[in-house]
């Protein structure tokens, strides 16, 4: 097949079939300029234009461990890609400026599929106020990849280290819906390009509000980006992460930065409504999603009781849900989990890619908590 | 296999058997805490000092494209991983900072491999000033991957536009090692972690000096950093990039970015001594290795004939050649071959990865200039 004349590659085209060049010139001609970026694509480095403190995050999506191209489109892949690194910045309440796009891209990937791609890309970018400023596209013999480096401007940082014994434990928004979605994709669920529900898998039609809202959580995830940076303007919160691994993981790690123990009161964790509705069906329960099943890509935090209030008007403000689900205190790392009265040790569940590489990231709630 | 007692994996662990926390957690104990560097690998994101322009860049070494394990020692490859991207901090006349990490790791490799592999990593950025201040680890199903993004301060930038019709080609060091070394490799021929020849493959002992050079240019790649920096601080250059691709490739792109054509006359490309002594015995020639080969990471620059002294002043102070090949003019973007009154038209040979994904990053000198 060859490609179409005056050097503008078909949607049919394979990246083997227009090379690395003309791919790079074609993903060229699609970033516009932007302001604060003196130097970009194109150049052995870009040059940026940056404040005294700068935030940077890498994190990559590799297809067969964090996606599957049969289960999303590429253009909310593009999008995912991004926002699993604006969730990074946010939760040390940065503001996103710049990111670079490293791509490992097998010969039979079309220009269509990279053209959705950068079409998600440039969108969420576009939404946050975002510069792709440069990247790298590197052939693979092997899975798809794509690898990005989110800078930001920050200030007042929120670190993991930070909590007090007797912070309370709180979280934003719902979990258990993005685990929920990979399983409905693993159903046979299906969200088009433009995130409408175009195929509803094993599931009744008549479950199609929770369908889409769950599977949109998995595959086009919204951190609470606009409510972390508020943070930065006050004194409020003692230490935050993302909720990337997991509840039961991401906490453990805050216990772990911050030299402290904490528990979670079992019933005060805000399981996602629809994940709880779909997780008969999944052979879930969606208390085991919400624990531990990770890719919320909602935020963490250590927040003392006497700010809760505060927290609370900050979240308002930003139609947000802030859950306090426990609490920390002295003691060696570890999180237990509270029944009524009874006080259990909480091993984290949270994926450990290496192990099981071909299952992907997902919750494993067929174990017990 | 089990790990080794009190957290402390063993070098014949695999990641599959440790995990990604604890792979984490031991290449993170192995980082040093750095000036400038305000929340370093552990949080969310890295929060460094910056001035008012930040460069970045960004690229990755794939195993199958870029390196094979069995080429190379863990330790050259972490090397060579950040220095393809101190080469473009340097084609740009600015200080290398601040490094994120992203590695793809196959289930089967070993905390050894990669314990060699940070080893070299780390010894590089000792030595060129630069702190690794995060990354990211994933499993794959696939390939090996290294993907570094590098952050440098720039000032006085050199850009790949800018060059001026009459200015001169003119290149650093040699050309042509590098290719020599890949080919080299192809023939048994291999070098130490610590950059030893300990296997001369088919080749004579009495060639070994020649080999070893070969080789530590393919593999341990040393891009004129001190030099290129020294530019931002004279009027001497009105353009660079640096010679990643190959001669003819680069050459091409910076009449691209610059609007001009250029000429290169044969007879004053910097062929290398040894890759020209090997040239035979690998089934290509010095000069088409020079000319297309690639991964020289030499400086490439437009100089106006009135400052190539100027710049051989700067140049003597490193201790590096500067060699004028050619000249830029006016006309369309595109490179000719002068063999003394004759002019030809050149295509560029310069390696695209998709075209070939499996034959890895080489000469093509099969093919006529």
């Amino acid at each position: 097949m060859t490609h179409g004349a005056s050097g503008t590659p078909r949607p049919d085209n394979t990246v083997g079939e227009i090379g690395e060049r003309r791919l790079l010139s074609h993903l060229r001609s699609r970033i516009p300029v932007a302001p604060g970026v003196i130097v970009g694509i194109g150049d052995d480095a870009a040059a940026l234009e940056t404040g005294p403190l700068t935030l940077v995050t890498t994190d990559a999506l590799v297809e067969g461990v964090h996606f599957r191209r049969d289960f999303t489109p590429s253009h909310l892949l593009g999008r995912k890609a991004l926002s699993v690194n604006l969730s990074d910045i946010a939760a040390m309440a940065g503001v996103p400026r710049y990111a670079t796009v490293s791509l490992c891209l097998p010969a039979d990937v079309t220009v269509e599929f990279i053209d959705g791609l950068y079409n998600g890309l440039l969108e969420r970018a576009a939404e946050t106020g975002v510069v792709i400023v440069g990247g790298n596209v590197s052939a693979i013999s092997g899975p798809l990849i794509i690898d990005i480096t989110l800078l930001g401007h920050g200030d007042r940082l929120l670190r993991r280290s930070g909590a007090q014994p007797g912070d309370l434990v709180v979280v934003t928004g719902t979990l258990g819906a993005s685990a929920a979605g990979l399983r409905l994709l693993e159903h046979g669920a299906r969200l088009s390009a433009d995130g409408d529900l175009v195929d509803v898998g094993t599931f009744a039609p008549s479950a199609q509000n929770d369908l889409l809202h769950c599977l949109r959580a998995q595959l086009d995830p919204a951190p609470p980006l606009a409510f972390a940076r508020a943070l930065s303007e006050h004194e409020i919160v003692h230490a935050a992460c993302d909720v990337s691994d997991g509840l039961s993981g991401d906490l453990l790690n805050l216990c772990q930065e911050s030299g402290l123990a904490a528990w979670i009161e079992a019933s005060a964790v805000p399981v996602d409504v629809c994940a709880g509705n779909l997780g008969s069906e999944l052979g879930a329960d969606g208390f085991s999603l919400a624990l531990h099943g990770g890719e919320d890509y909602q935020l963490l935090m250590a927040v003392p009781p006497q700010a809760l209030d505060a927290l609370k008007d900050v979240a308002v403000v930003w139609d947000l849900a802030v859950t306090p689900v426990g609490e920390f205190s002295e003691g060696a790392p570890g999180v237990s989990l509270k029944f009524g009265d009874a006080l259990r040790r909480l091993r984290p569940k949270s994926h450990e890619h290496f192990r099981d590489p071909e299952r992907g990231r997902r919750a494993d709630p067929d174990r017990e908590a």
